[in-house]
Order: C-alpha cells, then structure tokens, then sequence
C-alpha cells in the first residue's frame, strides 16, 4: 500500500480565509486574494506570524472544499499520513491535533505527524503547497495551488483542487 | 550526515522516574525499579495512561543523566531529530515542546517531530526504548534499556546509558 504525506496548511486548511480574516479585524482592511497572487505568505500577511501564534487560529481555520470526502476515499487506498510543519508554531500543536479530530475524525493519531522540517519524512507521495517541502521529496510530488505559489514553474505536478487529487489518485 | 532519530520518553525523559512519583502521589504506594522490570508500562503503572494525560506530566518530567551533554556532542557531528509518539496523548503536545526548549535549547524547532507511528521516519540511525518503533525501521538501532525491555533478547544493540552512546557514536 503506497504512502501519501499530506500537508496541513493550504492542502487541508484554508489558511488563506483565516489570514484574511484576521487581517481584516486587526487592521480593518479586506484583502482579496488576487492581490496576494506570487507574494510570500507572510509578506502578504505582514501580522501573520503573530496571528498564526495566536491559540485559536489553526482551531477555527476552514476546511479546504472537497477535502474531507476525498481524504476519507483515499484513506481506503493508501496508507495516508497528515504531515504539518507545525513546530515553528507551538500554540498550534493542541490546536491541530484538535481540528483534525473535528473535521476529519476517520484520521487516527497514528496517522498524524507533527515536525519542524519534513526532510524526515518517509513516504511514496506527497501533497504540499510548498515547494522547500517538496523540493526534497523523493517520491512524487503535488503542489496543491496556493496564492503564494501562484504562477510558479516547477518540476511537481500542480493540482488545483482536491476533486483532481481525486481523479488522479484513486482508483 | 548521517541522521539520527532519537526518542524523548525511556531515552531523554526519565519517565519512569516521573511515572513512579505520580503513582505515590496517588495512592502512597512507592514503587520500586526492581520489581517494575520486564513489565509493560502500562501494567507497572496501572494509572498510567491518565498521569501521561494530565497537563504537566511531560512538562516536569526528569532529564535522563548524561542525555543533554552528549546529545549536544552528537548534534555537531550528526544530523539530529528528535522523534517523540507524542500524538496518543494530545496535551503532552505542547508540553513536551516547551520541554525540549527547556532541557536541550541546541535543538532547533526544525529537528523536532511529534508523531503516532514512527514508521514514517526516514533516518540513518534511531535510539528507542521501545521494540514497536526499532523493529520495523531500516536503519542501524540502538535499544535504550528501560525496565519494560528490561532482559529482551532483540537483534538491536542495547545501550544502558547516553556515555555508552557517545562511545559509539562520537568520533
């Protein structure tokens, strides 16, 4: 059974909606995501790494559209671990572990990885929005399509949604 | 650089030590090592699984003896994570994270990963104290001893100590 490493943050979770949000009640300004197109997360969220160290933030973060019913499809098919690079954050550590138990709760704790960097992570496929993750990944590799990765060239196939994961991976 | 995956609990946390002042806190019942060895954890402390849930456990646990000291020795010489099946027990999360910053503040939140199941690991070497985690990994494995393994005839080299490990290991 092959091994998928799936990421957290822009695969799973729509951090995107929660950065704008608590952009907009911090500062009063909505941003919209075309105007975040090719910037650095936290370049286009300059109070993002407070916002991100705020408990609550990865608690209430919405689910990334058809996420949950392709995950739980998968889960039959592959061996499916959930891989976030969630050690930069630690308030987010109780925060994670929650969510997942909320939104997709066929995932077990085994399945679930918390690290710093994923060079440590062993598996046949990863899906990532970051390409310093998968850069590195030996096996192969889908950038899920992000704001910040927008436009970009690279050698892994894009995905856009989590319906074309579906139509590529399950059978 | 070859990679190590070092455990916390049984090889940088002394949880036996931890495990058996909760265990007297309890029921004013001192346990003793001696008649602990060869007993699964969490049959010599039948409280177990609520003391590892309880916030502060991880927290306050012992450092196991020569564990910083030749750690840090290893971390110029090896690529260093520290792997730790911290998932089962969700509020050990952020304790064990607040730890490692306390105890071993060489460790880059980079080489930090909490995981279920440790065969998503890929490293050269990995120090464990538990058969579950070394058996089904690749690489060379050293069996930290702790009571629970106390007398197992395994395939893995058994270390009693982290100066046995820095003879082995440091150059």
């Amino acid at each position: 059974m092959k091994r998928i490493a799936v990421d957290m943050d822009g695969v799973l979770a729509d951090v995107y909606k929660q950065f704008i949000a608590y952009h907009e009640k911090d500062t009063g300004v909505r941003l919209e995501i075309e105007q975040l197109k090719g910037l650095p997360e936290f370049k286009a969220f300059p109070h993002g790494h407070r916002h991100a160290n705020t408990r609550g933030f990865f608690r209430t973060v919405p689910v990334v559209p058809g996420s949950r019913e392709v995950l739980e499809q998968l889960n039959q098919q592959y061996e499916i671990f959930i891989v976030s690079a969630a050690m930069e954050f630690p308030s987010s550590l109780g925060d994670k572990r929650e969510w997942l138990n909320e939104h997709f709760p066929f995932i077990h704790w085994r399945q679930i990885a918390f690290c710093g960097s994923k060079e440590i992570v062993k598996a046949d496929i990863m899906i990532d929005d970051h390409l310093k993750n998968l850069d590195k990944f030996e096996g192969d590799t889908f950038l899920f399509s992000q704001p910040h990765n927008s436009g970009l060239q690279t050698r892994h196939r894009r995905v856009d949604t989590w319906e074309e994961i579906a139509e590529l991976l399950l059978t």
